[in-house]
C-alpha cells in the first residue's frame, strides 16, 4: 500500500498477529484479512473483525513483510491535530522533525510510549507514520498515544509553547549538557523533544526554532548515538525528573 | 565473506570511507580494495594502506552493501581475552548475551562506546561481531574499545564479577527498578550490564546468574522497549551514576 493510496483512503495495514490485537483494541480495524490456517490460530481474532478468508498466495500480495503470518488487517488511520493532542496538561511530547528511516521512527514512537509520552508529532519531512515498517517498528505504540503529523515544525514548536512545553533540540553539538540539565532542574518542567533526522542530526534552522539545543554526553570514543537510542536516553532523562 | 572464512583467516571486510578511516586509525587494515574514482576521492585513505584497485563489478562482488562507495578493507580482527580486556579497574562493561540481529548489536557496541564502557562482551549465541550489518552499525565504536567474543554467558559473568563488577541483567520481568538503583546509589558500583535477545529478552537461566535482574519503568502502554533502546537508558544510567 502506498502512501499515496494510505492519504486518499485514510486507511493503512497492519500486519502479524500481535499489531492486529493492538489494532483492535484500539477499534481501528475496518476489514481483516488472514488466511484459513490464521483463522484457526487465531480465534480471539477473528471475532472482532469482519474478516475475508485468502488463500497464501492472495494474502502474501497484500503484504510488506515477508512472514506475515497470515493475518493482515486494512485500518483507519489514528492521527489527529496537534491541538487536540495537547489537551489537558501535556508535560512530554516527542517531535520528530526530519526522520526518514520509518524503522528508526516507529522505535523513536515506541520510546515515546514507553516513556510516558502524552504525543507524538511527526513534523515536516518526516517519514509517513504508517509506513509499514514503521508500524512494524512502534510494535503498537502506533495505537497507545496520540500521534499527530503533516505539521511544519516552526507550526508545531510554536503550538508547543502556547501549551506551557519548553522546547529542546536533542543536537550532538549543542551548548546545553543533558545531565547539567537534569542537575538544575530544567527537566523537571514540560518539555517537548525535537528529534532530527538519522543520518545529518537536527539542520540547524531547526535547532534554531528551541528553546535550547540538548547534547547527551558521550564518555568514550563514539562520535554519537543513533536516533532511536539518543531519543531513549533524552525521553527518559526527562521521565525520571518528572518524577 | 561468510563468518567461516572470517574465522579462518582471523580477517573481516570494513565497507565505506568513514569504517574504513576508522580501521586505518586503529592499524587494522590489512588490504584496501578501491575503484579508480574512490582512490581519487579519498587521498587520505589510500596513502595509509597498500591498495588494490578494482572496477565497480569486481569491487561489488567483493561487498554486502548496496553503495559501498568505492571502497572495501580487509582487516585484522580486534577480539581479545576477556582477562585482558578487564585490566585496569573497569567501571563499566557491556554484554550481549542472546543478541541475534546484528543491526542491534552493532548499535548496543555504538552504545556502549558512547557511554564510556570499557568493553563490550559478546557471549553465547550472539551475532558474530565481523558480520557486515554489525559493523556498520558500530559507526566505527568496534574499533573503539575492547571487544570480546567466543565466551560462554556463566564465564564472562564469574570473570566479571572476579574483577569487581556487579552483574545486572536487563529484564523487562525485572524485581529491581532502574531508577531505584540510581536513587539508592547501586548503579554508582562498578557495573556489567547483560543484555538479552532482541525478541525474547534474556532468558531465566542467564538473568539467574546476574546479581539483579533490572527492569526500566515503563510509564506509558508500551510492552517493552527494543533491544538497543533499554541497553542505551540503562548504560547512560550507569555513566550519570559514576559521575
Amino acid at each position: 500500500m502506498r502512501r499515496r493510496d494510505r492519504d486518499r483512503t485514510a486507511t493503512f495495514l497492519v500486519e502479524g498477529p500481535q499489531a492486529v490485537r493492538e489494532a483492535l483494541a484500539a477499534g481501528r480495524v475496518q476489514t481483516l484479512f488472514a488466511t484459513a490456517a490464521a483463522v484457526e490460530r487465531h480465534p480471539d481474532l477473528i471475532a472482532g473483525a469482519e474478516v475475508s478468508v485468502l488463500t497464501d498466495k492472495a494474502l502474501a500480495s497484500l503484504t510488506e513483510t515477508p512472514h506475515p503470518q497470515g493475518i493482515v488487517a486494512v485500518c483507519s488511520t489514528v492521527d489527529i491535530p496537534l491541538g487536540e493532542a495537547l489537551t489537558g496538561t501535556p508535560r512530554l511530547v516527542g517531535v520528530l522533525a526530519e526522520a526518514r528511516d520509518p524503522g528508526n521512527a516507529g522505535t523513536v514512537l515506541r520510546c515515546c510510549d514507553a516513556a510516558g509520552a502524552d504525543a507524538v508529532v511527526f513534523a515536516g519531512d518526516s517519514v509517513d507514520p504508517y509506513n509499514g515498517k514503521c508500524v512494524r517498528a512502534s510494535a503498537g505504540s502506533l495505537f497507545h498515544l496520540p500521534v499527530v503529523r503533516n505539521i511544519a515544525p516552526a507550526d508545531a514548536v510554536a503550538a508547543l509553547r502556547t501549551h506551557g512545553l519548553q522546547v529542546l533540540a536533542a543536537d550532538g553539538a549543542g551548548e546545553d549538557d543533558l545531565d547539567d540539565l537534569a542537575d538544575s532542574g530544567v527537566l523537571a518542567g514540560p518539555t517537548a523533544w525535537l528529534f532530527g533526522n538519522e543520518a545529518w542530526g537536527i539542520p540547524a534552522d531547526l535547532a534554531a526554532l528551541a528553546d535550547r539545543r540538548v547534547r547527551i554526553p558521550i564518555y568514550g570514543s563514539a562520535e554519537s548515538l543513533n536516533l532511536a537510542t539518543a531519543a531513549a536516553v533524552c525521553l527518559y532523562a526527562s521521565a525520571r525528573s518528572h518524577r
